[in-house]
């Protein structure tokens, strides 16, 4: 099989032409091509080598030759569907104990219609920023998608993320958990006054694109009483967290404690390793009164002997190359680093996570924990620059994520928390407020100003309160614009500045 | 890679107890276990093999070694996602000549969305008895499904199917194509007079659940027409019928002639022979305004390269083992076959179809056309007994269904009809009115007999009017019951029955 076909420029002038334009590149401005893969590396056309610290899909390591090895095999034998017997779904759902299983892609568009169909109520509960899926449905449950597109729909209610950095309940409070479960408990009065039946709460396990969140001691257990007395179910998305990612345990949600139990999981991308698998597991009742409503579930693809052959051959590597272990031993390893380096570097307001869900966000300043989007940007295009694939999320994707392949070793943590300290470091000017000189305000938020040290600085989205008083907090990715986009001298002190209609 | 883990029975047993019920089997009451498959055969765990007449997905045969090789060669060198360059997306556009591509799996639902961003209206009308697939979306545009859950939406506007053998307007109308587009045209109007705006017409280019329907000549020229007139879109779901299955055209849109293009396009299931794949094809202009709202559009594993590789592959064994010339060699002779049965068995009502997706249709008797949906169950479980997997199809399951692997060969045409030609002609008493000696109502619908044969028999669900006329038009199905349930004499020529109290 050729590695590359065409050169990288022709295949992106055709990419670019040849295919919608809302699907986007990393990198967009000089993407990466990747034609070989193995473990936690990425190669480009010419060999060069990428740590690849953000692909949770190839749970166990990019092309893993069991993994190969097991689908080829089934691929020779029989590619069937659900409607005949076969073993290997059967085996699927043995290994990991689940009451019941569908078997598709679309798992969390079927948790949404089991728990309708259970319950009888339409309403669903969602958290702030949640994304669920690209599916017409899941859009409406995800406060990311929708508040960009149609808006929130009348049956949806959103409840405040529960993140104890950035949120109204903060580290400092005395019980977060409880604090952020009665918001929920709130919206379900709300609700009711207004006569509407809440189906289901629906949260990832650990928000990722909320901006990999970690949830507050008793948050679900106090969650799943309200919204069962409610009538409804608690149903915890998976699909990014599951397999043991967190490495103390098999699913996040365990992280709640032994007495807490969804009543709807859903799971996808590590169960198939990059193949098209995904999971519905639910409860005897659930599964139940999903099937008195007389329709057949029939899903072309899902559960065929392929997928789940490579579903089985996932579990197989997990537990022999013990990776919930190594996510316990390197994840932690991580954090440690990644918590000494916050020690140095003014931008990094926090570190959280647990096994190899980490997330490392950036603030503008640690008091007003200002969230430092374009530095984080910057940071992951530099990054890429040492062949350390990056990228951010939360809100203001001001936060460095972490979940590479289980299979991210010790040398790699030290490897990226180096360089991440050197670009950091890299800046001569660092993460300080600086007394600006003299002024000029360029029309919307745009001001040029002069630094005490005498540098000339064209700053964009300045913080208006910060400039009356004649202050800036100059960052790195700032710094860094000073030099590749106004290219003037660095010691220009005392400089006259005039406006394009002449005023000073 | 073991064949079997489980005896069968035990593989039955745990499916039952640990996968939803409404996930259902073929042949529920003694379903096949299938190992093994290669071509259009399927092969049991004893080894008995089965010619599968059914599985369009595995649409270059089951199991070719081509994308076996392709997809373990790829498997083992990338499976990564669509925000790194890669040529075999490209390659796989380039080959299709599409204008623009996404890949994933839920096809119908992007065209949905698609439909609606490009014209910013929302109503959508489709036809009866369609089925585009299971996400809550979906399930709002199949009457299929949604008339025996939520009911249809204030959005879906149900056109008549274009059916000549049982609509409204049939084989004897002078432009039946012109007719049926205009009850879209009415529904259009309709729409409009409510102060709704039409997004799409959103159709199968042959309706297969509603009981593989041919469109008639010029239908779909002249709803594109009306719909665009309206300010939407064609769409065409190739999902079933796309890549060469009816063999003169690699779209069976195409059968609509040159001058007719839908605006969006559709595709699933043969793209991949069985690996999960799916496509939407559309205008720049459409894919323009999509990308206009400037939300990302990523699907995790859509246009992955292991994917794409066996995309190309499909696309590669199509053209290099002519399988659209076979499906036209084939589905002729597999169709002439079955026009000859038709002349012997007055069962068979209809015959029709084009390539290697072709329908015959069992009724009751040739006048009425009352589907005979028992009989057609009875001829799909008899001929699993001869070795044959078949299905029906049809809003009353009367359509016997055949889109085989495009391998399937002449001998597999003559041996099935061969078979069903036996099945028909086994029972004593074919298909013809008998008249009824004496009758017994036992309340509901059921019926005790004597036929002028002799013949005691149970008959549930009779036509009322034909018992009143003391007339009964017996099947092959009825009759193997009466065999297999009542286990009465044949010969009881003047036989007295009471009813259970005792009146006779």
């Amino acid at each position: 099989m050729a590695l590359e076909v065409f050169h990288k420029d022709e295949t992106l002038q055709m990419r670019r032409k040849l295919i919608g334009q809302s699907c986007r590149l990393f990198f967009s401005r000089d993407p990466v091509k990747i034609v070989r893969a193995r473990g936690q590396y990425l190669y480009d056309e010419n060999g060069m080598q990428y740590l690849d610290c953000i692909s949770n899909v190839q749970h166990v390591g990019h092309c893993h030759p069991s993994l190969t090895q097991d689908a080829a095999a089934q691929m020779d034998l029989l590619n069937s569907n659900t409607r005949f017997l076969h073993d290997n779904i059967v085996l699927n759902i043995l290994q990991n104990l689940f009451f019941f299983l569908q078997c598709f892609y679309e798992a969390n568009d079927l948790a949404l219609r089991l728990a309708r169909q259970y319950t009888r109520h339409q309403d669903v509960i969602v958290l702030d920023h949640a994304y669920h899926g690209h599916l017409t449905s899941l859009i409406d449950i995800s406060p990311y998608k929708f508040r960009k597109l149609e808006g929130q729909k009348e049956w949806v209610h959103v409840a405040p993320l529960p993140d104890t950095y950035h949120g109204i309940y903060r580290e400092d409070h005395p019980d977060p958990g409880q604090a952020y479960a009665d918001t929920v408990k709130s919206l379900i009065d709300e609700a009711h006054k207004k006569g509407r039946k809440i189906s289901s709460f629906f949260a990832e396990s650990l928000p990722s694109v909320g901006g990999q969140i970690i949830f507050p001691t008793g948050y679900c257990k106090r969650i799943a009483e309200y919204v069962r007395e409610a009538g409804g179910v608690y149903v915890a998305d998976e699909i990014q967290t599951g397999f043991g990612r967190v490495g103390s345990h098999f699913w996040a949600f365990q992280l709640q404690g032994e007495d807490f139990c969804p009543d709807i999981v859903t799971m996808g991308k590590p169960i198939g390793n990059g193949h098209p698998i995904a999971c519905v597991a639910t409860t005897e009742e659930i599964a139940a009164a999903f099937t008195a409503s007389g329709v057949e579930y029939f899903n072309t693809f899902g559960g065929n002997p392929v997928s789940c052959a490579i579903g089985l051959a996932v579990l197989d590597v997990i537990e022999k190359e013990d990776l919930r272990g190594n996510a316990v031993r390197v994840g932690g390893h991580l954090k440690q680093l990644l918590l000494q380096l916050q020690t140095k570097h003014p931008l990094i307001g926090d570190v959280r996570g647990v096994g190899l869900f980490i997330g490392m966000e950036l603030v503008k300043d640690r008091a007003s924990r200002k969230p430092a989007t374009e530095e984080a940007a910057h940071l992951v295009r530099r990054l890429k620059e040492e062949r350390i694939v990056m990228s951010t999320d939360g809100p203001w994707d001001s936060v460095i994520k972490f979940k590479p392949p289980m299979c991210f070793s010790i040398e790699d943590a030290e490897r990226v928390c180096t360089c991440i300290d050197q670009i950091l470091r890299e800046s001569a000017i660092s993460h300080q407020y600086v007394q600006i000189v003299t002024s000029l305000a360029l029309g919307g938020t745009r001001i040029l100003v002069v630094l005490e040290s005498g540098i000339v600085f064209l700053v964009c989205r300045v913080d208006y309160a910060f400039w009356q008083k004649q202050e800036l907090w100059v960052s790195p990715c700032d710094y860094n614009k000073l030099h590749s986009c106004c290219q003037l001298p660095r010691q220009s002190h005392g400089l006259h500045i005039s406006s394009p209609d002449g005023t000073k």
